[in-house]
């Protein structure tokens, strides 16, 4: 036990210029990569391997030595072998006793075995201490020099020590280590890089599904209905008119849908009176994804915005102007000002101009870094406060567009409504609800509730 | 003192699967929560109560014992009652001797007590190992497990070894902690939850006041002024077109008050001729919340670019423009391109989105992750010559709008000039005594003095 | 050897509110500057000084003693002294074994020495444990506690506790330490503040030069030109419509040029049949500058997007607009809607707003926080497929926007072609000889190399 701590105290403290040597097991595409990487960063670099022969690929300036020699020269050994041959290392145990091993495999398959193979390692060869390392970064990056991705590398073990030298070695590559704590957290580690969005596919489903419901109904409405009454084709409308209807829906539908949830989750405790039992699973599926659902929302808002601002660049737009003020003239007529229409335009698009602004500070605010920087009680603000009075200013905006012609029934076609109104069921519902659950009748029990008090004890037991 | 290093080590090197224990003293809203938290996560948790029979809330797998028993199970114990009754751990002084002792509590107020509760806490429990956690994180956030805010914990203490145990039991429940150092940190850890927006109260309230004052001054020359005088109903500019005319004039002020401090210091230091004596406190308030000042002033500017792009999609625009071109049509002539209006009006429009252009690439500079990444080199250049050129893009942009009208005598109304002019007064100020500075013959000793040559040593004996 | 770890031991334990003695060698600016800043901490503060009569600029709190009798005092030293003047701490070394020396300095130039000042302080005084650290922080900003800039500290050091310590104060002088690992570090911390954008310069650069060049184009096609042949004075264009030619040619080349090295080192991997060895370099450095490329495009899409969406504001406009319905008035004949130029006029809109949506997605994805947080496979999906994606749209965007004019000949003056043609060279060559590598015949082989295969193994050799 002696001995340990003194070795990595002289690997530690003869760091002047010297670097110690790094041994790899495994000519494989990763190790190879590793060692290019290691040699340009001024490691010597030893390679163990069965066969000594097969060494064409191999960095010229690495030795290749069978793994029981190679062990024997370095202090680190990165074992950049898959998991399935692990079970070589156990009769080199004595040799690897005492040294760090720095794990860097991955699964084809999150969870895919019962314990992380970092630890499967540390039961294979328990004298060693274990390190998980660099399984977040590619072999292609790390070769071509292109880590345009981000540079993290998760580092976890259980000894300190072995676990600093193996984040100098990552910085000594120019990555980033981020110490991830004990060997507990290689499970986690070794499922990170096979995630893609695992918490944006529900949102983006979902928005691809009403999508296409809301594409439908208005290509219904506003191209095949005219071009069967009217023989007007309208087909342009396909490209900005009808994207432009798709755009605001979806924001307002999924924004309402990230409150929406809360909502729920407030009458469910009020109704079961304590806050001491699971939701059901959908529900807290639900939540999690809320942020995501947010930022989906903002982004057809950002479209919807764009889309809406080139309208006067429009040629459609500026010939259907130009035929009314020529028509207008031709007539002899000048029309008053309506400052009822000039006060419903207005007001429109304020409300949206200022829900939308606040749409994006809460985007903002969602931002990693940003969010970082607040504590619990400023985001409460900005997500609940902001967040409501965001709803509140874009359901109002769609509600003044409809302007006069809101719930008329000329605004009917083939019994169909406007779009735009089935859009503001779900967030005036949200809205009413969070209304009533304000009230201070509601609103007492459920902060009781929420601290901890239970209306019926025995239901937790 | 040997004992306990080993105790450690056993601790942490038999981590392979199994948790160690966890102690919770107190079976409060929060004791509870993290019970249940730390349940799921695999540990097994042992709670320390004064009476073992209140029992029905809490987690049906923890045991309930009296709290010499319940510490002695764990080396882990979690402090989860209030300061006021730390007192109770004075006599159980020696079955913690040794323990990692988490203080996890809040105070009501900033800066309550003379010294943080977790320093408190280590002076009635000298031989446990003390450290400050989990304080930042809401019991209801981790019952419900939605932890959509920050998922930082602050983590400090003096021992090394129990704090990083402690960041382990952090990660395990999904949460990053953030070591802070030695327990000196524990006062700023428990101010941090109290706060809201502190720095942001300044320009905000500044920003308030300057709102309505500037919102009567348009009221009563956009809108007052032309009914009485000429019956004109034009309440509906309460909507688009005074909002549009308040938001870049505090866009401007605002940004004119984020360099006037830099101004006022370099005249400060040019007079007393010393770098080394403290700026009035005024001044070094102002000092500090100059970024808060210019993103209010960001928010500002893109609300005014926002109500000025829709300007053409308004109702009462396009009647404005329609009956111009009927009239034009029934009196039978054309106007001919006047190239002055041209010029003024299409270099008024560049100028103010070259200037919103360099204010955005401002803003995004001082995202925490961006600023994080350049040094001070780099920062001083964006915020110093960046900012100064968006200052001079902004104020011409505003000079060049008044156009051929600019101090013309017609746009006084009832003696008040429009409000935009306003508006220039503090950024002109601040431009020619910035140009000023500037000037070799002052720039010169300036740089001295900041380098820490004194005109008159003896001052700041 | 004993003795150090118990005292390092002592002075850590021993924090509970009185902080141990600091000694600063030297009394030059930032010496006294981080002096003050220390004793406004609560740390009492030595220097060490050669004479100890210049005092006068010394925070009176301070003491001043000669070096010896400085050093007894604290067991932490900064060194806030020239590197040339390193050589006389060499007699010192017998006091300043075991104590802790911190390296503050920096240099002039890149790589000015050999070996970081750091390291050769440890040749000098090598029984002493030396950390560099507050190199990137000005002494002006710790005076005037105006630290809006990062107040990132890096720290590195082979002693752990020596390194814990210094990070203890650089917390308690609200500045947030980044431990960076072994003193091997120090190069790069000391390179660090000098830097000024490096990875911008090229991208600047080169769209600097491409915008003059389409400056000048564009100045003569459009106002040139019409000036000679139609005698019209549209010097005016200058302020608006140029820059709205210049900004999409550069934002679309700049996109194209993200992608195109990409492309090449397929080429150049295909072509030898290995990826083992080195691209030239120009390639190498081309691949790196990439992100900040993309950047410099985004700025130049926005600044198109803004210049675009104010049109219908500008007086030219109004003007024309109004000229041509007057006339049509005046002609009294409508012109019935064109169905062509609607579909053409909104789908090049609309490829456009989707562009540009699509592009400031992979902008928010590039910002630190945001890259930091997807795994390489997530990045690899948006900076690959949602890049060509937006590449594509913008193409698209660029083709449509000619229209039916699109090759015509009447759109040459003076044999010029209009200057968005030349702008497509570019991204078509990307996307064509991409739209070729995407065929299984070059895809299979391609990701063969890519995965460490080679077609003739004697050439890495």
């Amino acid at each position: 036990m002696n001995k340990i701590p003194s070795n990595i105290m002289a690997l530690a403290s003869n760091t002047s210029n010297k670097r110690e040597t790094v041994c790899i097991f495994g000519t494989g595409d990763f190790g190879r990569a590793l060692g290019h990487k290691l040699i340009q960063s001024g490691y010597p670099v030893v390679f163990g391997s069965r066969s000594t022969q097969t060494s064409g690929l191999i960095p010229k300036d690495a030795e290749v030595l069978n793994h029981a020699e190679a062990a024997q020269k370095a202090a680190i050994i990165i074992i950049a072998i898959q998991r399935q041959h692990y079970n070589f290392l156990a009769p080199l145990a004595d040799i690897l006793h005492g040294k760090i091993l720095v794990d860097i495999s991955n699964n084809l398959k999150i969870n895919q075995y019962p314990e992380s193979n970092a630890e499967y390692l540390a039961q294979i060869v328990p004298g060693a201490k274990i390190v998980k390392a660099f399984n977040t970064v590619s072999a292609w990056a790390l070769q071509s020099g292109t880590l345009d991705a981000s540079r993290q590398v998760f580092v976890c073990g259980n000894d300190m020590g072995a676990k600093q030298m193996v984040m100098d070695i990552v910085r000594a590559l120019s990555l980033t280590p981020l110490d991830q704590g004990s060997l507990l957290a290689a499970q986690e580690i070794e499922n990170y890089p096979l995630q893609l969005f695992p918490m944006w596919k529900f949102p983006i489903l979902l928005s691809l599904g009403l999508t296409i419901f809301f594409f439908f109904y208005c290509l219904i409405r506003d191209v095949i209905y005219p071009y069967v009454y009217e023989n007007k084709n309208f087909s342009f409308f396909l490209a900005i008119s009808i994207p432009n209807r798709i755009c605001p829906i979806l924001a307002l539908i999924l924004l309402a849908l990230v409150y929406l949830p809360g909502v729920l989750s407030a009458i469910i405790q009020l109704y079961r009176g304590t806050k001491y039992r699971r939701f059901p699973d959908w529900l807290d599926k639900w939540m999690l994804c809320r942020k995501q659902l947010g930022l989906v929302a903002l982004a057809f808002a950002s479209l919807h915005v764009l889309y809406t601002l080139v309208i006067p660049i429009r040629s459609f737009v500026r010939w259907r102007i130009s035929t009314y003020i020529v028509s207008q003239a031709l007539n002899n007529k000048t029309e008053p000002l309506d400052t009822t229409n000039a006060w419903l335009s207005d007001s429109y698009l304020a409300l949206g101009i200022l829900g939308f602004f606040f749409f994006v500070l809460l985007g903002i605010t969602s931002l990693p870094s940003v969010s970082n920087n607040v504590n619990w009680r400023e985001f409460r603000f900005v997500q609940s406060k902001l967040g409501y009075l965001t709803l509140l200013l874009c359901t109002a905006h769609t509600l003044v567009y409809g302007g006069k012609w809101f719930l008329s029934p000329t605004s009917y076609r083939w019994y169909l409504p406007s779009a735009y109104m089935l859009s503001l069921i779900v967030p005036c519902i949200v809205l009413v609800v969070k209304f009533v659950l304000i009230l201070p009748c509601l609103d007492k029990p459920l902060t009781q509730i929420r601290q901890g008090w239970e209306r019926n004890p025995r239901y937790s037991e």
